[in-house]
């Protein structure tokens, strides 16, 4: 089956182009350009407007977009990062095959800058603007064409804000490459010598793995502290050095679950930029029953009957327990579980 | 198909325990015992000894192992970074339960030094050890638990060499838990409040791909300047921050060879310890077939036709291409495409 899911943050209606990163002509010249669309950051948050006053009864969120004449002054200052983004990709409905060699596809930049908040809100001609301030909870409701586009600079923002030194020397760094890279000052700093990873953005290879009862018919949800009360997901943990992903998956269900597993299949995987991770979703098969959790991590594991998850993702109210909402990887490799036959 | 395929360097011949990284007493009574296993490394590289005089017809490659006492100096110098790797698993072979239960699994560890190579070397009793020059080459001769182990110790260890200083700050920084963790020594730093990425090993995902010409019969193969003559291998590059792995299959693919990748299928995956990349196998298939290869990066890409690939597969000689060697999980990839029909 290689049909593809598309989960939330992972929809690239950007080209990102990074043959271009590299010419500084080009980049400067699209920088300038008034079709060009700048996104403006602050504390890793894009400026936003709600159509409805910015409750949980869930109005869409759009991203402010800005001309270069609105932020040029930013972008001028020192202080703030400026990252390329790409263009936007050819659109297939365009009406004749003149109009859409003619049409120049807009540039997108993000910038993050320090700035006070209130002043940069000011900026805008929209009403209700604002910058989110939970990250988890407000950036999941954008469309899915703007979360695409969040994921992508989100992460290279905070990759910028985390690693302005050399993780090789602690010398300062000079952003390059339209945002894709730092150098180290230091000119005798050995990450200059040959290619290293500590010059480009970090991204963090993470399981997230939904566990099923070797009886096919119940799987391990688990859930941490800080979860809303009755909110059960699945159980996930960094890949380490060395390991491969269904390793990752055997360990970290062992360690946080004490439920030991045998075969595991990749389903799908999402951008998620808290600031970085790639989180690679799998199904995982249990070959032992008993649970003892570790603690540090995880309040509770059970293993949920089929009807209970079914009855609380088609249900809600009233259900033995809430799953995450539709916007995470979580939710989706449930989903899946539960529309696939009980005999795996 | 559940069934794991195993690629060199994925072999998990120990338990990590990773809940024992913080437990000081532990780790402390473990390093001193005199069961426990030490790997030296110089330069990023194991201490090992090869039964063949290390030429290319391919004599296995052992690592040294070291003693507590053998390497006791070296472990007490503050230039000496030790990562502790985990426990041996359980054998399943143990001839009764009480011999089961009474075996203590010997601790791993490992260590990088910069002392002088020639005077590590006469630590060791065994004949023809050496560290290996060429990582690329050299560590691919290891047997399959070992490449594990190897995997592993290089990945944490290269984090140590280049990232000793903090990428918020730029201060020093300290090993802890084990060598899984590196803190910052300025107390001020934002690294220290809450959980950032900057104190974690870094681990970056790569996508590998094969991709197949639609008529199903041909697969595309590219070589870089500088591989030795007549080799061809999948296209490969990094995954960005914010992309899917599928997604970036299909950048990676169209920027190296300007061919067009439509479905994408993840196969199986391989830490390559070059420095710490996860290397994520994938089939692709295409949906255009003209080749304009991007020059920085590809001399030549080329669709192959199955019969070419077979014939170097299997006969080597007087092939049309060489394929990387079946420790590579590019060589897995071609293999598991021959082995497939032929209709996708
Ligand atoms: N790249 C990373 N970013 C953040 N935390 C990490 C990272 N790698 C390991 N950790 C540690 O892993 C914990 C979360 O556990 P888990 O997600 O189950 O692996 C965090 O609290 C950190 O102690
Ligand atoms: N984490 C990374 N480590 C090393 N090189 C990287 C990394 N991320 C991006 N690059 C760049 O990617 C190039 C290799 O291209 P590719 O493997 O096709 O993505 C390198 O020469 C670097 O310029
Ligand atoms: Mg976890
Ligand atoms: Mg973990
Ligand atoms: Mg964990
Ligand atoms: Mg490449
Ligand atoms: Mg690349
Ligand atoms: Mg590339
Ligand atoms: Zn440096
Ligand atoms: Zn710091």
């Amino acid at each position: 089956d290689i049909r593809q899911q598309e989960n939330y943050f992972s929809r690239e209606m950007l080209d990102r182009l990074s043959a271009k990163r590299t010419d500084k002509v080009w980049m400067e010249a699209k920088q300038i350009d008034s079709g060009s669309v700048y996104l403006l950051f602050s504390k890793l948050c894009p400026m936003v407007n709600s159509s409805q006053d910015n409750d949980d009864a869930g109005g869409e969120t759009k991203l402010c977009r800005f001309r270069y004449e609105a932020v040029k002054d930013l972008v001028q200052k020192p202080a703030t990062v400026l990252i390329f983004l790409g263009v936007e990709k050819r659109k297939k409905s365009c009406s004749s095959k003149t109009e859409e060699e003619a049409w120049e596809p807009p540039a997108w930049f993000a910038i993050n800058t320090d700035e006070d908040a209130a002043e940069l809100l000011k900026r805008c001609r929209e009403n209700n603007c604002f910058f989110p301030k939970i990250p988890n909870r407000d950036l999941l409701k954008l469309n899915e064409e703007e979360a695409g586009v969040v994921a992508q600079a989100r992460s290279v923002l905070a990759w910028h804000s985390r690693y302005s030194f050399c993780p090789t020397c602690g010398s300062s760094t000079k952003l390059e490459e339209g945002g894709y890279k730092r150098s180290c000052l230091n000119s005798d700093c050995r990450s200059l010598q040959g290619v290293h990873n500590t010059c480009y953005p970090r991204v963090d290879p993470v399981v997230i793995m939904l566990v099923i009862h070797p009886d096919g018919n119940q799987c391990l949800l688990g859930r941490k502290k800080m979860f809303p009360g009755g909110m059960f997901s699945c159980l996930a943990g960094f890949i380490e050095p060395g390991e491969t992903i269904e390793d990752a998956v055997r360990r970290e269900v062992e360690e946080e679950s004490g439920v030991k597993v045998g075969p595991v299949q990749y389903i799908s995987c999402q951008p998620w930029p808290m600031p970085s991770n790639l989180m690679i979703g799998c199904l995982a098969v249990a070959i032992s029953t008993d649970i003892r959790v570790d603690e540090n991590e995880i309040e509770e594991a059970r293993w949920f009957p089929r009807q209970q998850v079914i009855d609380s993702l088609f249900r809600g109210i009233h259900a033995a327990l809430t799953v995450p909402p539709r916007q995470t990887i979580a939710h989706q490799l449930i989903r899946h579980w539960v529309g696939m036959n009980s005999n795996l």
